[in-house]
């Protein structure tokens, strides 16, 4: 058998990634969760199948203790699970061989992207291995004409879009980290231009999907909509690699506009913000992005970015169009603004002040965790509808208050999403006790208000218990049921999205 | 046992509709399909269910031979195949208790919007129990603030937009026909309204479902998006009833547009019409609808309509938006149309001239009719990737011209997608025998451009043939691992999607 070491190289951007949190984290305390029943397979069917993969892969299969954990979820508290092996996916064959092997010795398989999720995703409760799919970053086809491309799973939505940006095309997906669009895909991510152009549930035409048994299925055409058949293709969006590991991918694209336009807008509360944005999408203003820092959030922002912006709640919002629809969005939206107590803002057009408003969003992450150097940044997200969004967030801000938590809050506001990025010290239990409570109720909150426990960071392992707070037993029993219809040996990144 | 025949009057408007095509289908050829393997229950666990039947819905269950062949699908050639009986349900405890006696005796459920499926969906090739869902047609919830509303399954479209017209909303999805909300999402309807709108698809937050054992599944919440576990929502959505009974609905609604703009554009060609459409979509005008009518469709409604249209092919547009927005769309598609060899238009703001310009399009399946009165009109869709449009519609119109029949063509070319609507004599072999073979040709077209075999009509029982060829035999068995799971005894509108 032969392992790889010398591929370490590979990893360099992900290492460095890796390096800021995987020391304190091996050591730090633990949540429970609910993937402590899930057993390993039996050492000789491990080492059986690992010996198949080495005969097949070469060098493509890894077993260092580096790159497994490397490949081990560490951007939350969860606790590291390292796969027994990683495969270095190059084609849909290679996905299918190791599917085979694996499904032969009943030996789960975890797909793998960027490993920028952030539920617990990519982590290995009961071991096996995992497919890297980050060299599998072809883009197959770009059909400018028909507005769509073929991508492998690989691809990152940054590489794509540098890719398409010379033909005026563009994927607006935009999550924030640089993820694949396949673990995109696969947790149903959306992101900041979600209010616009939807998630990756609206942007996908079809999948293909290798099963748990090796064999490869089409989900849909070209065709920009179908009625044929049941909707596979939706089924696999957000199944989060545990109904089938998704190997190609057919985006929907979209013309660059021909003009954007940003601005900022400082309200005196939340509520000021919240209302605006509310009155905006019911203006049926086409806005492209509304994002909501709160006071803290800004407060973080000033320190890392050096700006000067008032520390108060803050909109930051984009408008896609011609000139003339770009002007006159942002003249409405100047109006809801002021009716709802905004004070002045700047609109900036040219792509340098654009970039310099939303380097504060785009650092938010880094920001919060400068407040307090040393601290676990652990970022959740929940989604209300709209109407109910500025009574959630001011309620979570009071939690805060009263629990004594530090956690700035950021929102893709048009859709009545919000995250909340806690700092917490790990190794104290009273601070975790803490913690744990104010997440327990922030979900709770979300969900009494006709919400959901995630608008777009998946299941994973942190919220498998309030699957069925939202949805119900029968909801879940349903899941368990097409689990086990595709899925019959549960080796497809098993102990993810259903509690054990 | 009671039986209603005084229920008729219930049935008034459909009695109508029926009148106009029953008699003849009756005794009119059948074209193979392939559901001739379903076998009908035993007679005795028919009856029983029945009587359990009649014990708890007394009157609300109907044997009588009218009202059950007005059940029986026949805006199709499949021969109709009425259901042993009708319960008329009136609350989702109604399909509960339908589903659980007939799950008990393992009698086929076959759920009933309002009958204007175009391949079979609501057909019962086994016999078994109709649910019409006609009566459950309550709007039980407008949110305006979060733009959305819930209503349950019988709630027709054009009921629906009267009632939220008063508060300054609609829905935008328009299959032509005034459908039910739940045969909507069932199919996976679409229409005109498509292109900027999207399906029914994208217009759902949530659904109830009553599962094959008469549990009750909730899908969703009223979040705007979620990523909480798999996506059960879009799983029913074009399920055509087999997975499950859509019993409430939560459907996103949207803001009447402020200014709406219609007009009309002939061309010299099919390829010139299906250009400026192609331009229009990457250009990334947000139009509202645009409808290809081809020469023989435009014949057609001049006829009918009493219209001077010239007789090439002509799109209809509609713009939705703010004033400025809509008269800068126009003339963006106005220099487009000239670009692409189109003749001048007239643009029209005022709701009776939009009314008149799309009289003709509205009237299209009249017309079609009128062009050859006694003939069956038979419907058809297709979808392509819009640049092989031209192509597509080209081939065909040759295709028709060819094998000698009548078919005008019209499209929702924004989405790549058009009808036929052939007018064949159901009583002459030989010219069934080429409509089979026209038809067949037609999928196969759109195929082999990598589009779909429907784009919004769905598989029904007229289209199941084409699903492997679509999308090959492992997502065909994928579909039938999902259906035995949610349906293990096959009761759910069996024969129907999958290929017996």
């Amino acid at each position: 058998m032969r392992v790889g070491t010398t591929l370490l190289t590979r990893y360099t951007s992900f290492a460095t990634f890796r390096a800021t949190t995987a020391s304190k984290e091996t050591k730090r305390a633990t949540v429970a969760f609910s993937n402590a029943a899930l057993t390993r397979p039996p050492a000789s069917a491990l080492s059986s199948a690992i010996e198949a993969l080495a005969a097949r892969f070469g060098n493509s299969l890894i077993t260092s203790q580096a790159v497994r954990e490397q490949h081990a979820h560490t951007t939350t508290w969860l606790p590291m699970q390292p796969p027994d092996a990683v495969v270095m996916a190059q084609s849909t064959a290679d996905v299918q061989d190791v599917v085979r092997i694996c499904a032969k010795h009943r030996i789960p398989v975890i797909p793998f992207g960027t490993g920028t999720s952030l539920e617990g995703q990519v982590n290995a409760p009961a071991g096996g291995i995992c497919i890297d799919l980050r060299e599998m970053n072809r883009i197959l086809a770009v059909h400018g004409d028909d507005l769509d491309c073929v991508i492998e799973p690989g691809v990152t939505r940054k590489a794509l879009n540098e890719h398409l940006r010379d033909q005026g095309l563009f994927f607006p997906i935009d999550p924030g980290a640089d993820a694949s669009i396949g673990g995109m895909a696969a947790t149903r991510a959306s992101g900041t231009n979600a209010v616009r152009y939807g998630t990756m549930k609206d942007n996908i035409l079809a999948l293909k999907v290798v099963r748990a048994d090796g064999e490869i299925i089409t989900t849909g055409t070209r065709a920009k909509k179908s009625s044929a058949g049941y909707d596979l293709t939706h089924l696999f969006i957000g199944a989060e690699g545990t109904l089938g590991i998704i190997t190609e991918i057919t985006l929907k694209l979209r013309g660059i506009p021909q003009s954007i336009a940003a601005g900022a807008c400082s309200f005196a509360t939340v509520k000021g913000a919240c209302d605006a944005t509310i009155l905006a999408i019911q203006t049926g203003i086409p806005v492209a992005r509304i994002e909501l820092l709160n006071a803290a959030q800004v407060k973080a922002c000033n320190a890392y970015s050096k700006l000067t912006l008032p520390e108060t709640p803050l909109l930051l919002l984009e408008f896609h169009g011609t000139e003339a629809d770009v002007a006159e969005q942002s003249a409405m939206f100047g109006e809801i603004a002021k009716e709802c107590g905004g004070g002045g803002f700047e609109w900036a057009t040219r792509p340098e002040d654009r970039t310099r408003l939303w380097q504060a969003r785009h650092d938010a992450y880094w920001a919060v965790r400068g407040l307090r150097p040393g601290a676990q940044a652990v970022a959740t997200d929940v989604c209300v509808p709209i109407s109910r969004l500025a009574e959630c967030v001011v309620e979570t801000e009071k939690d805060l208050e009263t629990v004594g938590l530090l956690s700035p809050i950021v929102g893709h506001v048009g859709d009545g999403n919000f995250h909340c990025s806690m700092l917490v010290d790990v190794n104290d239990p009273d601070e975790m006790q803490r913690a744990d409570g104010f997440l327990h109720r922030l979900v709770e909150r979300a969900q009494a208000m006709g919400g959901t426990c995630t608008g777009e960071h998946g299941i994973g392992q942190g919220k498998q218990k309030y699957l069925e707070t939202e949805l119900g037993p029968e909801a879940v029993q349903a899941m368990r049921a097409l689990k086990a219809a595709l899925d019959p040996q549960n080796i497809l990144n098993p102990g993810k999205i259903l509690p054990a």
